[in-house]
């Protein structure tokens, strides 16, 4: 069986490393909607957690979102979170912030260390990429650098040098979400995501979205995906299918494999 | 949503276009042990069943086969039968018979009725394919052609190659089942499955073997194949998984894609 590059935090690796890890999205707008739905998910065990604070509606105070952070953190436990402020140029709800504040947020997040791993897009600049990279690094915070196309999928060629950008510019984890218009596109990805086996050092995370897609977040995992999104309570972008029916699917398919 | 080119006995069309068949093989070695697999699988609620013949000790008395064959389609009702003898050179069990004792024996099944569908590979003569394709068709019994590989996956073109020659020699059906070496070969196996979707009028049916292969088992219907194989009470090839779990993941995909 051929394994899955695990992602490591400061303190432990995730996974077994034989079937990706399942993150759930919170995505409510206040305080109250994401408490709730935090315990929900969490209830449904899944093995890493996703604030896309691009849905919250108090973004833009920086107090309020380190408090929050901070709150989720101390109800998910040993549940590893992500902090996530999705670019509405690569599908993420609208704010009010600048990039600058943007970047200003995520630095906040890294130094009051209430996330295990960011998430900021390649599309942004390196200066901002960069810092970001010194920041987290210097608090012990994991960094995945992401690439999204709510449009299309590129061809291997242009994903491949996505994925390879985002470990040259000292990514822990390299992330590439696509959106297929066709069946071809679905084995483009994963051809991409068999690449990334051989030639990169670091975990990826891969997947093709909406209907076709669903299937790269079921079986991405065995082509070396190392995280696939599962809807807790709400889902975050087309195609993600339900924590139960994903778990259902990990564990045949990891029969199947197993048993051979 | 694409669809499946769907499979069509004389009097009805199968499944709904939408997910691939489910097939259980019976691969008992005596008439009694075959008859009780047949009951126990039936229970599961296969699409179809396929007889492998050549498990069977009795192979070689023709009458002992059409009766235990007019047995199991008798128990079977509605659901269709697949009549087959796999060659030991694609993977069967050595068999007593010379190719012209099978060939008779093909075409006595295909006379008495006893199945809807027969199996035979295109490594056979074209004399002895050409003839079988005759009998099936005065008898109104629909004819798989089939390509086996337990070694490797050729390449994209190679297998293309065999589709089409299925098609040309007038089946209803062509069949594919290769092994897979690593995980690029499950890739080829889908690009070919998908290219039979534009290149071929008649219904496909793909799979890569093995723990690999399990995956497009279960998700090779996206990509256009007709059936997929899965355990009753026993399998007839690597890789397959039970029928349950079978039940379980296309009932997850099928959601998972009508849903966006």
């Amino acid at each position: 069986m051929e394994t899955i590059k695990q992602i490591e935090l400061t303190d432990k690796r995730l996974g077994d490393g034989k079937r990706p890890l399942i993150c759930t999205p919170l995505v409510g707008k206040t305080q109250e909607v994401i408490l709730s739905e935090t315990e929900k998910i969490l209830a449904k065990q899944p093995d890493l957690l996703e604030w896309r604070v691009d849905f919250f509606e108090g973004i833009s105070d920086t107090y309020a979102v380190i408090d929050l952070a901070k709150s989720i953190k101390q109800m998910a436990g040993d549940t590893p979170l992500i902090f996530t402020r999705r670019s509405f140029k690569e599908g993420g709800e609208p704010i009010s912030l600048s990039e600058s504040e943007v970047v200003s947020l995520y630095s906040a997040i890294c130094e009051s260390r209430n996330a295990d791993i960011i998430d900021y897009e390649l599309i942004n600049t390196k200066e901002d990429i960069n810092h970001l990279r010194n920041v987290s690094k210097e608090h012990g915070i994991k960094m995945i650098m992401s690439y999204h196309n709510f449009d299309c999928t590129p061809e291997v060629g242009t994903l491949n040098k996505k994925l390879i950008e985002a470990e040259r510019m000292q990514a822990d984890i390299a992330k590439i979400a696509v959106m297929p218009n066709h069946l071809e596109d679905v084995l483009t990805l994963l051809r991409v995501t068999l690449d990334a086996k051989q030639k990169l050092k670091i975990p990826v995370i891969t997947m093709s979205m909406g209907a076709y897609g669903s299937l790269t977040r079921m079986f991405g995992g065995a082509f070396g995906s190392a995280v696939t999104f599962a809807v807790g309570e709400n889902s975050s972008a087309p195609g993600q299918v339900p924590i139960e029916d994903m778990k259902t699917v990990l564990a045949i398919l990891q029969r199947a494999i197993d048993e051979k």
